[in-house]
């Protein structure tokens, strides 16, 4: 076995601490990456504090994993040591389901692996990239272009495909009016990519304080969703809302600013479930819609996307020693727009 | 003015009595019908009780209508005196919108003019078709083929283009699984146009004892949700959902019945706002739409289909007088499957 160390919470009560543990060896289809940096993602603090459900305790979170191979099995075809590369939120799937073989694992009717907090298929618990290495099987490791910075890569590998995915598969582009609901990790890549995309962005945020930023991103317009005059100005005219909050908030509201035929896709994953009322779907047609991450395939498609049209992550680069204190910053919004872990610093 | 009688709710707490009113003057782009049957829909209720909004009293429901053409306008090109015609959910619309233009007078975003419980658009109540007779203006006056028994055409007027409109939307057909949640007067109908489309139908239902009559509708297959073992079988099976309850029910139960890309189509409007974890859509990029019947050129289109295909609503005629009780046994699901009232009886 490998010796790894990281951070783990032991519970959902305690906060983050150093932990020593196991990796499996390399196996012949497996490639080892030393991380070098880790995105933070609400998720993460979701998962250790059980708001979803309960977790697989020690758990050392993260799934916006860079890093440089340092091994490889000896049936891996598309790795070489020293290469740059990537994992994202999963690790596995059954690799023969009708989604997978259509490139849809994070579909995949088995269900597939998730990076943490999650048993692998063999039963073995899994553990993210807040730590110094990991193995993972070659399909599920991605190439990393060397154009780009390392760290404002990670969060791609969740935040990036997290939007990048409904956005390519709902065909938003040009003529399209587009909305994207939250400035945070994923919304602020949901901006990058609708402006690459071609579709007239717009940021719904209920901090004023956050327009010139949004602008400062590619932004074509911002609405204060506390402004009843903002909001009954922009009611009826999205064609889509890319929404990436994962606090409750009033769907019924945000339904009644889309288009005839609109789609409200959700990304944001609140604990709680979402109020409906029929007729807000009914009038219009309207549609709401959930995404989760994306396939392999399109993750590597994603990732070379950003290398050709130069983007990346927003990120503030932090000591893994500060998590806890990041942890309470990304509660409040205190963060343009993701913190990213140098695993340096472990 | 014209005199007409029919029978209204004087307020929410009272039962239907006969009440004389007026109707408008046959204008020059005008169709007026002696009205010979009018379905009962589940809506009626809804609205003469305010389970929707406050409704506007006296209320003459009543929005599945056919009947004979008595009298046209001088400007009235299509309809002549003796046709028979049909009105359903909506007597006008502002025409010059972008879905008024595109056929889509259903969601005119000026608001369509509602059949009964609402104002036209000089401001004047709108009364349906639990009356004698009705005036309405040509561009809202439907066909009606000689070939179907008249009676059993009235609930194509609502129950039937609210099912057809959806399936056509979204192309659903041959090598499609589509589910009908819910056999009353919608479901029935979704039943026949979903084989009549040829995709592979399902019925669930709670009642096992419906089992024999949808089968004779056309379904293919059966499912009993109350049993776990029969939903067990179906999870993540169907690429559509047409949901046609109009009380509560545990939509992240179903939609866990849906494959992945799977539409969960609303077309029936519960009182409660619906309670749906993101995590059901997000888990398999499913979708939760609503649609409201149709447009006046698909409802022509859909009569005409029903015309050529030889499907008509199964339906109970009965005495005006008894439109109490007939009330009655549909809350409690007893009718196969639409009350119509024969308007002699009046």
């Amino acid at each position: 076995m490998i010796q790894a160390k990281g951070y783990a919470a032991q519970n959902a009560e305690t906060d983050l601490a150093p932990w020593g543990f196991e990796r499996r060896e390399v196996g012949p289809h497996d490639v080892q990456l030393e991380i070098l940096y880790c995105g933070v993602c609400h998720s993460d603090l979701h998962q250790i504090k059980n708001d979803w459900f309960p977790g697989l305790f020690p758990m050392v979170p993260g799934h916006e994993i860079v890093g440089r191979v340092i091994k490889v099995g000896d049936h891996v075809k598309n790795f070489k040591v020293d290469d740059l590369a990537g994992v994202g939120c999963m690790v596995d799937s059954c690799q023969v389901c009708e989604n997978c073989k259509e490139g849809l694992e994070q579909y995949c009717l088995e269900g597939n692996t998730q990076t943490y907090n999650n048993l692998d298929r063999s039963g073995v618990p899994t553990y993210g990239g807040y730590s110094n290495t990991i193995v993972v099987r070659e399909e599920f490791v991605l190439h990393i272009s060397d154009k780009l910075s390392l760290a404002a890569t990670a969060p791609l590998l969740c935040a990036g495909i997290t939007t990048y995915s409904p956005l390519r598969h709902w065909k938003v582009g040009k003529g399209h009016k587009l909305a994207i609901l939250g400035l945070g990790g994923l919304g602020h890549m949901g901006v990058k990519f609708g402006v690459a995309f071609g579709a007239d962005v717009t940021v719904l945020s209920t901090s004023p304080s956050k327009e010139a930023a949004a602008k400062a991103l590619g932004a074509h317009h911002f609405v204060v969703t506390s402004d009843p005059a903002q909001l009954e100005a922009v009611k009826g005219s999205f064609d889509f809302i890319l929404d990436t909050v994962s606090a409750e908030h009033d769907m019924n509201l945000y339904l009644s600013l889309l288009k005839t035929n609109g789609t409200h896709i959700c990304v944001g994953a609140p604990s709680e479930p979402m109020s409906i009322h029929t007729f807000s779907l009914l009038l219009g047609r309207r549609s709401v819609a959930g995404s989760g991450i994306g396939g392999i395939k399109e993750t590597q498609e994603m990732l070379d996307f950003c290398a050709e049209h130069n983007i990346v992550s927003d990120i503030e680069i932090i000591d893994i020693k500060n998590i806890t204190a990041a942890y309470e910053r990304m509660l409040k919004g205190d963060v343009r727009y993701r913190f990213v872990i140098d695993m340096a610093t472990l």
